[in-house]
Order: C-alpha cells, then sequence, then structure tokens
C-alpha cells in the first residue's frame, strides 16, 4: 500500500503549535494542510464521525458503510487517507480490518485551532 | 465578488457536534468539510496564522504579504476563502481592507474535533 499522490504527512508528526501563537513556517503549514486536506471530503468527515461515536472509538470496516452511500473500494480508499493522515489506526483481526481513532491526534489538530478568548474580545467589543 | 466555485458554508451555520457524539449526517458533513477545504491550503493556514497571531488578531492586508512568497492578487484570493468559511472577517478602512480572525468560528472547529480521552483511554491500553 504506497504513499497516495498527495504527501501527506501524519498528524503526530506536526509540530502543531497554536496559530495563534506565532505565525506558521511555511513547512510548518504544508504538514498541517495535509491533515486538514484528509478533513476536507464529506465521506472522510462520516466516516471519521462514524467511528468516532462507536463505544471504544472503534469499527470493523465492515460495518463501516450503514447509511453512507459509496461503494466499499471507495470507503477503503477514504480510510486509507485518514489512516495516512494520522486520524485513524488499523489493525487486521481474521477476515477483517478494524479502524480506530487517534485521540491524541485529533487533540493535537483541536488545540492548533484554539485562539485565547482574551485576545480576541479586544476585536469583538 | 462573487461566490467561487465550490460550495463554502460559513462555519457559523455548522451544526458543529463533536464527530465523536453521533456519527455526522450527510449535510452536516458536506458543511463541514467546506470549512476544513478552505484550511486545507498553506498559504491560507499562513495568512490565517499571520493574522491570530497578532495583537487584537487583525491585519491590514497590506502588512499580509510579508514572509509568504505570493502575489497579492493570490492573498486577496486566499483570504477570501477564508471569509466566505467564517474564519475571516473583513472591513473596508480608508484605502485598505482590515482582516480578523472569528474566533467564535476556530473554537466551534476546535470543539468538532474533540474526542473523549476517556472513550479512547480503552482502545489504547
Amino acid at each position: 500500500m504506497s504513499k497516495s499522490k498527495l504527501p501527506v504527512t501524519p498528524v503526530q508528526a506536526c509540530s502543531a503549535a497554536p496559530l495563534a501563537r506565532e505565525p506558521l513556517t511555511g513547512e510548518a503549514a504544508v504538514e498541517l494542510a495535509s491533515v486538514f486536506r484528509a478533513l476536507s471530503d464529506p465521506v472522510r468527515l462520516r466516516l471519521l464521525s462514524a467511528i468516532a461515536s462507536r463505544t471504544g472509538q472503534e469499527a470493523c470496516v465492515c460495518d463501516l458503510s450503514e447509511g453512507i452511500d459509496v461503494s466499499q473500494p471507495t470507503i477503503s480508499h477514504h480510510l486509507k487517507v485518514l489512516r495516512e493522515a494520522g486520524l485513524l489506526d488499523s489493525e487486521r483481526r481474521a477476515s477483517w480490518v478494524y479502524y480506530r481513532v487517534v485521540p491524541e491526534a485529533l487533540q493535537r489538530l483541536s488545540d492548533v485551532l484554539l485562539v485565547e478568548s482574551g485576545a480576541a474580545a479586544g476585536v469583538n467589543a
């Protein structure tokens, strides 16, 4: 399973300093953009949410087509993109692949987007 | 100043329930994906970060080309995409347009990505 054409940097590798702390460097911006690109597709977001909202934040690939009207190969492709971005982890058990959320990766992305409300208060007053 | 070809839903309009709370609906996923798409470009991330890291989280468009090696029209295009996604607000003062971060929009996106570490702990044990 080689990398897809887009260079994707797993979010674990991102420096992931909050956007508001200091201006992003070019390199950090490229890394971070590749992770947001993984989240910029509705089917990928639905798959990630379907997995994240399950008990244990884990799902068999065989259960993930419910209510998502795309083919199994398409689902597998999107799961691979999320995995390569470091947002999902996968494990084969017998005939099936199980995917689970990487909570640290989502936490880092969430932290990147935080702005201090104190700093913003002056702007919006 | 018509909308660009991509349908962009401002993040304010997103229901923005955390991904882990319940599976995203198709409609919510389309809305959210359009906002992440606005963040999936390195130049846009650098511009957003350059604005967010300034005092008052505001910047004149005339100050935003520092260190970002793209033309002024390209910068203006990217700022427009961020504004249409609801992540930036803009205001004209005399000859210049000023952009500022919409902290509530970034906060909502940040919240969307939060997963409960408790739920994840069992998976990663």
